[in-house]
């Protein structure tokens, strides 16, 4: 009786979801699992940002906003993106969204029609891929290798740039691989952008204050700034301020772009929550002190793990530049057996036996389309990215 | 540079937004204009409420929600179904969203493609239509004139209903008309619908607790138990409880369908805000008597504005059963001729001398897809209502 529409059956089931439904059912049956699948802090949101949230609600701020976001808010991130960046913006450039997912979301219902294309550098946070399908895009990835340190050449981004490209992702720094392009590789990749102005460029910068061994970012806008009229800067509260929960992310582009998200989100949510906003505006205008706590214990965790997991024989690790991940290469195990008898001969396999035998869950490289990998996320305390190590590494010393 | 997508062509811009746009842009110009535009509470939420969610925070509830919604959340509601509407669901059976406007925006997303028509009774909710337009499907509005209180007749139902007919929107009570179909409607029109197992029934319930003169609610759902597996009940607790700004709606329906809901709501933005969720579960359930003191607020505000504006030449206004808003008709006021030698032709050359002679903004019945009327808004103190009614009764008077 209930027909589900045609541009559904394009959205796959999410891997990241079976490896954590799977991972929850081996706990309910009382195996203690490690679970490293997760893509968000683990840290909760600073104190001062629930006060002032709250502050915020008893004011009365607990009313319907503006669908672009209040006026305080785009205020904090006209802001942000002057004083962090190097860009300047008006509050009518800047869109308020719940959550940097509902920008890419807005975008996407925009912007994309049948026929268009969107290249995604891959491997990629696979949400990318599913928000253009279900618009009836074709989503084109491209592979970007280790060879490469997981980064877009712009021999490749040329190659794949045909007449119906209407966008290219760009996330920098990466989830699922922490790779970040310098100003100099955003630049060669402007440079090929240039020969073709039917092309924007989405810059999903929600990672940038993750950043491992003194590293600065660059916005793609600023590096590019004659480019800047085509590029939809993506960023939120909730990697930086561990902000999840809330559900604040906010996009600065092109005006026109930014009025037919606006109608877009007004007919899907309107603005989002005005107790978040306040939150969000708490986060950006108040102390940024947190940020760099935060970062610390990223980078001293992202430290263990990648000195743990390069002396396991048949992985390979690369220290990720940012972001809270580890993206694990493990062709090498391929065409192992277990104890079982079982033959290894995917990464899904690989996550699988870690699973099973190691009582670890990590996130297969099929998940982000660049495989034989695996992610880890870092978002746990020392001890335990200790002991899932451990884990990993016995498990696959039991291999044949 | 920047090509918007076809299916935005087809949204139109709110003639809402275009009454608020033109009151603010008179207040910005020193004009003392009043405002019985708005579509929420004027209350805010209630402090234990607020208090709760602040507690929630504090505890941790600052990350990731499940999609669907909290299992506090969805247990709440659940419980609500049971106690209040007599009605059976399981946690899987229900969708939790970042309002009611998104419950709405993820069924059609799911279930609706070119060529599906969906029947809307007018006077409507304008959004109805843009979200059916979005997603290609052709609403087909269905005329419920004030002779038959502004409510939908089994006749007109059935002639309306084609094989392409994929839903039935019902909004009892209604935004704008405020009419209520008592439990023989609901299960007249329930009579048609069995002839037409392709029709699925989307009822929003949004006003179900603002209700005046003693009247009591039924879910369309209660009413026609059989059918319960075609309907989808919408509700949510911005109305009820003054929550708009925390945007949390919540759907009941087939678990398949509302299957599909979360496989759209997961790419467009995750689960709603998770401190928001804890806020609801506070006002589902805590004490209720705040409804009913926002009730009682809401009937003597109705009371005042349909007794004054019955005296006025020209409108017609009947007491409306529920929802906070009045419907006024303004048939007599066409063919008249303001001071200034206009000549009135339509209600919203009405509300556009309402607004410039009469300094009160009130909402085209043209927005709602009944003429001629206008709705005005009892979301106001009654010293503004009496105001408002006053210079309403003045600016007809100055009418030739």
């Amino acid at each position: 009786m209930i027909k589900i529409a045609e541009r559904l059956s394009q959205v796959k089931p999410s891997v990241m979801m079976q490896v954590s439904m799977a991972a929850r059912k081996l706990r309910a049956d009382g195996v203690d699992v490690l679970d490293l699948g997760m893509g968000e802090p683990d840290f909760d949101t600073p104190r001062p940002i629930i006060d002032a949230a709250h502050a915020a609600a008893l004011a009365g701020d607990t009313h319907y906003t503006p669908t672009q976001g209040t006026a305080a808010l785009r205020q904090a991130v006209v802001r942000k993106f002057a004083t962090e960046n190097g860009l300047t913006y008006t509050p009518d450039q800047i869109l308020i969204a719940a959550g940097a997912k509902q920008v890419i979301f807005d975008a996407m219902a925009a912007t994309v029609e049948p026929g268009d294309e969107v290249i995604i550098p891959a491997p990629y946070w696979g949400t990318y891929l599913d928000i253009v399908l279900m618009f009836g895009g074709t989503p084109v990835p491209v592979a970007c290798p280790a060879e490469d340190d997981f980064l877009l050449s712009p021999a490749a981004l040329a190659a794949a740039i045909t007449p119906q490209t209407r966008w290219l992702f760009l996330n920098s720094p990466s989830n699922p691989s922490g790779a970040m392009l310098d100003v100099a590789q955003m630049q060669a990749l402007g440079q090929v952008l240039r020969d073709h102005p039917q092309v924007m460029v989405l810059s999903d910068e929600i990672y940038e204050h993750i950043l491992y061994d003194g590293r600065r970012f660059t916005s793609f806008a600023a590096a590019c700034p004659d480019l800047a009229d085509r590029v939809l800067v993506v960023n939120g509260v909730s990697k930086a301020y561990a902000m999840t929960g809330w559900r604040i992310g906010y996009a600065a582009g092109p005006e026109a772009l930014i009025k037919a998200m606006i109608t877009v989100q007004s007919q899907a949510t309107s603005g989002p929550s005005s107790v978040s906003q306040a939150a969000a505006v708490a986060a950006l205008s108040g102390p940024q002190d947190v940020v760099e706590t935060f970062r610390q214990a990223f980078q001293a965790r992202r430290d263990l793990v990648v000195s743990r997991l390069a002396q396991v024989p048949g992985l390979t690790i690369a220290p990720p530049p940012g972001a809270f991940y580890a993206y694990v290469g493990c062709q090498a195990l391929l065409g192992r057996r277990t104890a079982q008898g079982d033959v290894l001969t995917s990464d899904a396999d690989v996550v699988q036996y870690l699973l099973t035998t190691g009582r670890v869950a990590v996130v297969p490289g099929a998940a982000f389309g660049l495989s034989p990998f695996f992610r880890i996320s870092l978002a746990s305390s020392t001890e335990v990215l200790t002991a899932a190590c451990d884990r990993i590494q016995q498990a696959v010393a039991q291999l044949c």
